[in-house]
């Protein structure tokens, strides 16, 4: 890329390297030393001969003075009252303890006394959104005046509001949810695999998929991981996962679809009975919500002072509802519906809430139809996963595929997979932003996306 | 999709459910027990009232006997004959002491006496390739005609290729170094991120980028994830690392080139010098060389038996050359170049050997020139990184893609993440097919990639 190389010769002089300290160490145990920060300037007053800063580095934040004395003439605390917000300075201070706790910081002890400031790169004056505003809960302050940011806004800043505490903890949690999923699989044995996103047929039927052009022929992208890793099962990998973008040419412009999110997928071979995926599965998920509960929450309630939101409850193991014990359930509730009727998105809504009444968040059910072994799992009444056994057997494969009208010549490879033998298997994916908005409560699924792809959105 | 659902209702009667062993742990220790055990018949030879099976489970393979008897029927013998190779299989057997160990087998002491056996499922009878050939060394077995089987046989029947042991051992380790990586930058305290695949406009000048049609419009494929890498630590992420697929629409039809791989990215910000971006990437490579060395024996050796390879080696921390030492040595090997050349492909290659006679085949080196704080990463004489320090300046970032006549509007909104303060930051991004090719001494990169993409490949 032309933009690596960078003018920057005196950069390559030995440089004075002064030992910085981090905000979050910023404690009374340091009292009267003299240190050196890099931090942004997150506001700025000027009152007199003085002039207050709080320093930000990412969730954390100090209050810090520059006086007119000893340490400093008039001349810098001018200085530093026209530094900017969200400039980043190097502050060399003295670490001084407060009698009054500073609410307002993370760093409640503590102030700086600050005898030095360098500008080491300065914002323009005008940011496009206040970090101030974009964390306010809904309708705070509304009384006073105070501006709230809308979505729009903030995702066409994007790296302005993702510097917010609530940004900073969504992503650093959803980071973990990740390394929890494959942390989980790797202690079970999985194999972690890299399946392709460029594929020569579109491999659920040619509906919402997007076609990328290939040197002189036409392509697409995959709309799910799911075809490689049941040739990767076919292949004796036995049980495998993958991490990695899935794409959706849908043009449906909701709170919960984006056309690019990130699958977290598992397939697995079984020997006896498709529980044993669904066995797999849900502890899985059982895994990472202890995980999180254990080691995130100060993410957690992070998120929840600007989104507050019912702590999210799980059992373990898994509640599961039979279809059947669903069905009664719901008939029990007033609902209507025959024995083999679908769930309608409201009918499992309406189940999310009965169960959480009872114990919790998270349920899975399963034996949809006496015809197919498969399973849908719920976060608060959501959909979250939808998994089965699959289908082993290239005989049946072909029959289904001509019963459906799909051109066998375009799955040929992933049929022939299953020609020199392969075991019974089955498997399941969930959507990181979509598991994550969840968890936490949130309303938009764009929240836990960094960069949202939807029908109307392509940047940042 | 459609195949999800299976006609299995006989599948959700309660199972018998036996306990099966692993060929791997068929030791001595279960000599004389009665076990039952899943496996894939390898190879299958009659003679006489006997049938001599071999069973395989991904790399572990052991010897199994039906014999007319006490316990198996004539019938059953040639039952058992008439299994085709590669169909999966359940059995009952003795496991027995053998008195001559069977080289042949990975379980060398023991053998099974099968007295029961079902077929799981069944693999036609005419494999399109044999696994014994496609895991023959280059030249061995050629006097007594033995078939060898080239290299687009193989990735056409991929799902059977990878059943051999060199392609499980391959990618076990390479589901390996991508936990290394991620370990080892999880510890440091980077957070993973997730970078949008679909752009509006193509990163790097538009050159080598595959186009997607994107509803009512055209988007493109990320070349990198370098542009937001950056942008993220323009929103106070300050380490981060990705893993994900990266695409080039270039038509090289290389042992190197790939039209889809997956990158693992690191970007940072630093304090004072680029060399913290260098000693940060270094050190992650060595520490997955490290657990590669230590964990990884087993898949070394096993893909060294068939692609013999010296041993790839290391020193901690890598050997730095900073370019002038680089020129040095080459013109004391003959090479005629002036102090600021490029080096050359194979000046690089012959810089690799020089270095290596030493001491190593990891090397980096860096300061390409004197205006670019930028370093380039070799294993056994190939780049597998190139990095630099990047401009944090959204003033001089204008200038340099006015430059280089890039429209600006295109990057807009990568230009103004660096408006409002942002940090000196470096990174770098390697592909993980050429690491895992150069780690293990293979000589094409389609062995590292499970499903490889590249102008003339789309399928399987």
């Amino acid at each position: 890329f032309v933009f690596q190389k960078i003018m920057g010769a005196n950069l390559n002089q030995a440089p004075v390297m002064k030992a910085l300290v981090r905000v979050q160490d910023l404690t009374p145990e340091k009292a009267d030393q003299l240190i050196w920060l890099r931090a942004r300037i997150h506001t700025s007053r000027a009152k007199g001969k003085q002039c207050f800063l709080v320093l930000r580095q990412q969730q954390f934040n100090v209050q810090a003075l520059v006086a007119v004395g000893d340490c400093a003439s008039k001349q810098m605390v001018k200085f530093a009252a026209n530094i900017t917000k969200e400039s980043i300075v190097d502050v060399e201070a003295l670490v001084r303890k407060v009698e009054q706790k500073i609410e307002s910081c993370s760093q409640q002890d503590v102030e700086l006394h600050i005898e030095r400031i360098f500008v080491i790169s300065q914002a323009e004056p005008r940011l496009p959104l206040q970090l101030d505003d974009a964390v306010r809960p809904d309708g705070e302050g509304e009384e006073e005046g105070r501006a709230t940011v809308n979505q729009d806004t903030k995702l066409d800043n994007r790296v302005i509001d993702l510097r917010t505490t609530t940004s900073q903890a969504i992503f650093r949690l959803q980071s973990g949810v990740c390394q929890l999923f494959r942390d989980t699989l790797t202690k079970k044995g999985f194999v972690e695999i890299q399946t392709p996103k460029i594929i020569s047929a579109a491999s659920e039927g040619g509906a919402n998929v997007f076609t990328v052009s290939y040197f002189k022929t036409s392509a697409y992208l995959a709309q799910s991981p799911q075809l490689y890793k049941q040739m990767c099962i076919c292949a004796d990998f036995d049980k495998v996962f993958c991490v990695g973008p899935v794409f959706r040419a849908e043009d449906s412009n909701t709170h919960r679809h984006l056309t690019e999110f990130v699958g977290l997928d598992i397939e697995l071979a079984f020997n006896y009975h498709y529980h044993e995926v669904i066995d797999s599965i849900t502890d899985t998920m059982v895994q990472i919500f202890k995980g999180l509960r254990d080691n995130f929450q100060t993410e957690i309630q992070t998120v929840n002072k600007q989104f507050p939101s019912e702590p999210f409850k799980f059992l373990e193991p898994t509640l599961r509802l039979e279809y059947t014990e669903a069905v009664a359930m719901l008939r029990e509730a007033g609902v209507e519906m025959g024995d083999e009727d679908d769930l309608s998105t409201p009918n499992e809504k309406l189940l999310g809430r009965l169960v959480k009444e009872k114990v919790c968040s998270l349920i899975i059910h399963y034996l949809m139809s006496k015809y197919s072994n498969s399973y849908d799992m719920f976060m608060r009444g959501e959909e979250i996963l939808s998994g089965a056994q699959r289908i082993h057997n290239a005989q049946l494969l072909t029959e289904r595929a001509i019963h459906h009208q799909i051109d066998l010549e375009k799955i040929k490879a992933y049929i022939d997979s299953f020609r020199y033998g392969a075991p019974p298997h089955g498997g399941g994916g969930i959507g990181l932003e979509r598991v994550c908005m969840l968890y936490l409560g949130l309303h938009n699924v764009r929240q836990t996306s960094m960069f949202p792809r939807d029908p109307k959105r392509l940047t940042p």
